[in-house]
């Protein structure tokens, strides 16, 4: 137990692990090129394989460094996220599933924010701001909901697969955020009735402060940290 | 009266009011979809009896509150908002506009702003910064009327649908913002005259220009608070 | 002259300047709509007739005020400017140009900036704020002329429109600065070269970075003031 | 040696340098426009010409300044990319190359940076600000990764041409960041299956989170300095 903690509190420990996800990351990469499948797909299993060891090696490390207290292992979530990856492919069910197996695969990039601390901070920070962004991400929710409403109302009929339901008005509204298109969205609106230039010039207004807003909020949050 | 402004001062009843909220957005949404309407109309009618009822109730218990007083309980604006919202619906010449009703039923959710006092500072912020940014948002139309204006002497007769007067330019400024379609926008000013190129890279420029200005402005208001 | 003086520091004379301007300005807006124009074309001659009368009478006083050392009334530029708007139509060759007319009628509005103190500080702000972005902007015209140079020996041939000569090719790249059409831009460098992939990304990245630089060094540039 | 230590510390020398820079620079655009070339082709060849001897003898009087000491003139990164600059048209397969050679000419440009300290401040400023910005440029390249796979799983059979590899997939969501033609996108998306909103939808968030961030964190590493 004690030559495992001293291995996991090495610095070659957590490069090690990251070279194993970067391999992992490139081998699953390289499988969505089909002419790299056919002439080394034989290889590129051999490296999944190598990997799976390599992920299930750094487990033990880290397993056998809490030998003593096997409790406090578990207590870590990312010892639990790290099983659940490593194991679930043997289970049955899961074993067969090739999207859910890809999935799992995919996943293991999570492991770099585990290694990284730099990017635990980043984790941090943004589970931190988004209090403070609360209140705004409620307004905004609630000018979409009414634009949305307002929007069916007007071009509910004239546009269903843009305002037919609530539902479906929203998404059109989040999209418009972007201002893709809002010339011709305006030009089609305007074709309805005359009420759709002050629908979406005012929304264009208070979608563009809102959004000025968050980005403020999250500057001045980022300041006082 | 008593009781009253106790059961108002209480946690429990700013949270039933956003629930009531919060029901009565989600049966006005469910009503946009037609297969919910046809299977369960009759029930959406009846949630959204119980949450007329239940808006009655909050205010009359917020009337109560102020029963000695009667005079101060139509002081507070909220509440005579909340009173207009609630008797509307049962004036004759409303009752049978469908629009009508629906917008009363949204306008609703405007009272969200009122419970929560996290929200009410938004639009408290909101109001405080809009006198900061009056010098640059009549920079900003004199800047659209100016191009407006020269628009309309150069593209009034090649594009009339565009350019035609002075307010169809003036929209067609705005949106230009978004600097959507900007590319082949130019193109077909370029068919008129080559004075276009001129004309749209500085627009954009002084456009870009002078909101950036405003974020700034934005900003910086809010930094000072 | 003394009350000459009197009047000219009246906090009404601003006023009255800015309601001359506005109803100028209101009058050559009407001027695009030609319904007005052929139901009430001699009233809004009539009141553009009035307005250049508002005018004068106000360089009148403003002159009258310096009547003791007129030297004084030409060294503000302001009043310089004034006096071109008012005179420049009386001009042979100026008097029959109907584009030079309505250019200088629509110069009136600039004028704003001369009545508000708050308008102005925004033009001084500007003025202030360029040489610090002096550098940038060097940068930012070197980055344009050598992406411009490369686009012109890769798809000055393929996309002579475009590309065809190193002006067009930096217009092509200002406009690119929009994100407009990305995708289709691209799309049709690749088929000329793969080369494209690497020029159009790298240019994305430069130019956003380029920009986020400016915004930062005005926003920082407004801080420090 | 000491007389040319004074002419290079000389303030005009380096104002020389830029005009040289600037002439080359025209020089070097105008042969983009055909009919300037075959009016003034010789013409524009000799400026060529004087502008190489202008290069040669600015790096001739460096050179001199060093005469004691030429190892420290070697040290220099600048003085080592003008020789490269200047020596490499004279080297046999470059010399006939006339694509390198063009590069080796808009190369030149760069060394205005050489000349102005504001524009080496700036290059430094961006060399010094991108460490801070490593971690945030990890996690984007990991979120494009992550999207990229699943977009290769849900559309690569259906749009092969933008997911079929998950490089390509990695350059249609670095595009899809300019949120230029989503709609679209997502429209041709749902086709294939409803997830795609979910997809697009996160990504969106995802990717305008990040580069906010990415940009707060470029502000704040500029307001330390
Ligand atoms: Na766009
Ligand atoms: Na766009």
């Amino acid at each position: 137990a004690g030559s495992c903690r001293e291995v996991v509190a090495a610095p070659w420990f957590n490069l090690a692990g990251f070279v194993v996800i970067m391999v992992n990351a490139v081998a699953l990469g390289l499988e969505t090129y089909d002419p790299v499948v056919s002439a080394a797909g034989p290889l590129l299993h051999a490296v999944e394989y190598a990997c799976v060891l390599g992920f299930a090696a750094e487990l033990a490390v880290r397993f056998g460094a809490h030998l003593e207290a096997p409790s406090r292992f578990f207590r870590d979530r990312w010892n639990l996220f790290d099983l659940v990856i490593v194991a679930a492919p043997l289970l049955p069910g899961v074993r067969e599933n090739v999207t859910l197996l890809r999935l799992l695969r995919l996943a293991r990039i999570v492991r770099t924010f585990r290694l990284f601390p730099s990017l635990r901070v980043i984790l941090v920070g943004i589970r931190r701001s988004l209090p403070g962004l609360a209140s705004f991400l409620l307004v905004t929710v609630l000018v979409l909901y009414g634009y949305a409403m307002l929007g069916w109302m007007m071009f509910g009929e004239a546009y269903p697969e843009r305002f037919g339901t609530v539902g479906q008005a929203m998404l059109t509204l989040f999209l418009l955020l972007s201002l893709d298109g809002i010339t011709d969205t305006l030009e089609a609106g305007r074709e309805v009735t005359s009420w759709a230039v002050l629908y979406y010039v005012s929304y264009m207004v208070a979608a563009c402060y809102l959004l000025t807003n968050l980005l403020v909020g999250l500057v001045l949050t980022a300041l006082q940290e």
